[in-house]
């Protein structure tokens, strides 16, 4: 695996959403890299930015807000920066069939700006973009690699691949260094979980934190991979860091597990909680994907990226985060 | 096939980009069928529509001068449709990369909108979709079918790809009655040929009627197929006939026929002219795709469609149009 410390110690680097769950954990280790941080985020109400994501480090990294839409401040923020994380976007399945013109500026038209601005302004820079495993839908076959057909469920998704093409497409048609990696869940410490609108895993932390019994949709066996979001942040240093990455798509991944398993993991490193089965409200039923866990296989061959921590410690750290810290986040 | 003057007769049909090339032969033929026909269509400058495309029929039809994005405005319009024809769009692939903001507007935004009127104001309309085979890329085999895998190279691509996209998530998701065709190259009577942004064939048509050479890019043994625009019409009504479609999608095709090909059998009908080859211009190689051509046995197999026209009789009858109008066109 590259030295990353060498690799990013003192270099400008810019985060969109990174004020975000994932951006926020990747500012951290940036800054323990010795790079020189730059956030960009809209903290638009319930996408999951909070400021409190970068206690300890705010006096390290320069924040911005502004939302990605504005390719004139994006102009401004992308010059002179040697990597952009374009990590902003929302994420909710739910809400893009709500609000589906919202989703597809964030995720589509806001991604567009952002290689616009690199196009223009930096078009040396290297840009990671996060993808979702949700442009899959349905798994026709598991584990789901690069390869697997893409066919999208719900509006989120359909803008997600947008967005994920137009970073090809700046690729090939512009030659701009870009690299997508396809997300499965992720969990861990700074991710929302004030609902279940996001991820069902953070709503799931903070009722164990709580001492509120899960609900776990259907019979439970639906199977999903998690990735603690100190591994993922190891995957786009990684893929930032690699030449041979440009223009490439990777999944993540991890051991596959079902989900009453993971209550009861969840709830084992809580030290007690209740979980329940319900069936599954229709609005998710019809979203839903049936089983899913992903091929990490290609990732792991050309940079040397697997998941390094047990769901057991990542759920245990997770669970002491909230504790800690849950007036920032309830 | 089905027997469409019986289908179409009395029926109230709404046609988006319907005073463009193939929206406008649409109309013309289901005026012809007894159809009550409603046109949307921005009149964007460049984008192909032409108040002269419905001479014949502008008495018998009721024109809306409006962007599909006005969801509002789309809304009064499909109440009451039993059928919408969803032909509005942007095609110029270099445009795309040009502008690529107004591209995702009509392609991805304003579809959304159409797909939200309908789900809000009429979820029991037929939608048919026009959509391309630019969202395959490159092929990877020949011909390409429908599950060959999903790669396009352009921004338009992208966009168009995100469109279809929604069709099939809101029949998924919300029940609406879409269909997908996958449309190749198309001709005829009322395309644009004012320059070569939209297609080529267009503008070598002009320029054999001009008496002036055809420029073929490359060693002109680039194979393609072509639907004259009266099949891809047929392929249009019979997706919107059948309840066997919803949700489905299609590729049209026809026999391939290489460029140089193509360019001896138009000046053949066209009785006379010159062609002769150039190097590929730089912003046209980098989104070029190769050849290709489409299996089209799904269509055939499930809807009875095969293209009906032969090449030199379909661009003969597109000659004697445009040596006829062209006042109306150039």
């Amino acid at each position: 695996m590259a030295d990353l410390g060498s690799v990013f110690a003192g270099k400008s680097v810019l985060i969109t959403g990174g004020l975000g769950f994932i951006g926020s954990n990747l500012a951290h280790r940036l800054v323990g890299l010795g790079a020189e941080v730059t956030i960009v985020d809209a903290l638009f109400p319930d996408c999951g930015g909070n400021l409190f994501n970068i206690a300890g480090i705010e006096d390290q990294v320069e924040v911005h807000v502004l939302d990605i839409q504005d390719e004139a401040g994006m102009g401004r923020l992308v010059q002179g920066k040697a990597y952009v994380f374009n990590l902003a976007g929302r994420v909710s399945h739910l809400d893009s069939m709500r609000n589906p013109y919202a989703d597809l500026e964030s995720n589509v038209r806001g991604h567009l700006s952002v290689l616009e601005a690199c196009r223009r302004h930096n078009p040396e820079a290297k840009i990671v973009y996060a993808g979702t495993r949700q442009i899959y839908g349905r798994p026709r076959y598991l584990p789901v690699d690069e390869a697997h057909p893409l066919d999208p469920v719900d509006i989120n998704g359909v803008n997600k691949l947008a967005g994920e093409w137009y970073h090809i497409v700046y690729h090939r048609a512009y030659g701009l260094r870009t690299v997508c990696l396809r997300l499965t869940n992720t969990y861990g410490p700074r991710m929302w979980v004030r609902d279940s609108r996001l991820t069902f895993i953070g709503w799931w932390i903070r009722r164990v934190v709580e001492g509120q019994e899960l609900e776990i949709f259907g019979d439970g066996r639906q199977i999903r991979d998690f990735n603690y979001v100190d591994d993922v942040v190891d995957a786009l240093l990684l893929a930032a860091a690699s030449p041979l990455t440009d223009g490439q798509v990777y999944n993540l991944g991890s051991e596959p597990i079902s989900l009453l398993e993971l209550a009861r993991l969840l709830v084992e490193a809580n030290g007690g909680g209740e979980y329940w089965l319900i069936p599954f409200p229709p609005e998710r039923s019809r979203i839903d994907i049936g089983d899913y866990y992903g091929d990490y296989s290609r990732i792991r061959a050309q940079l040397g990226w697997e998941p390094k921590t047990p769901l057991r410690e990542g759920l245990a750290r997770t669970l002491t985060y909230y504790r800690e810290h849950r007036q920032h986040y309830w």
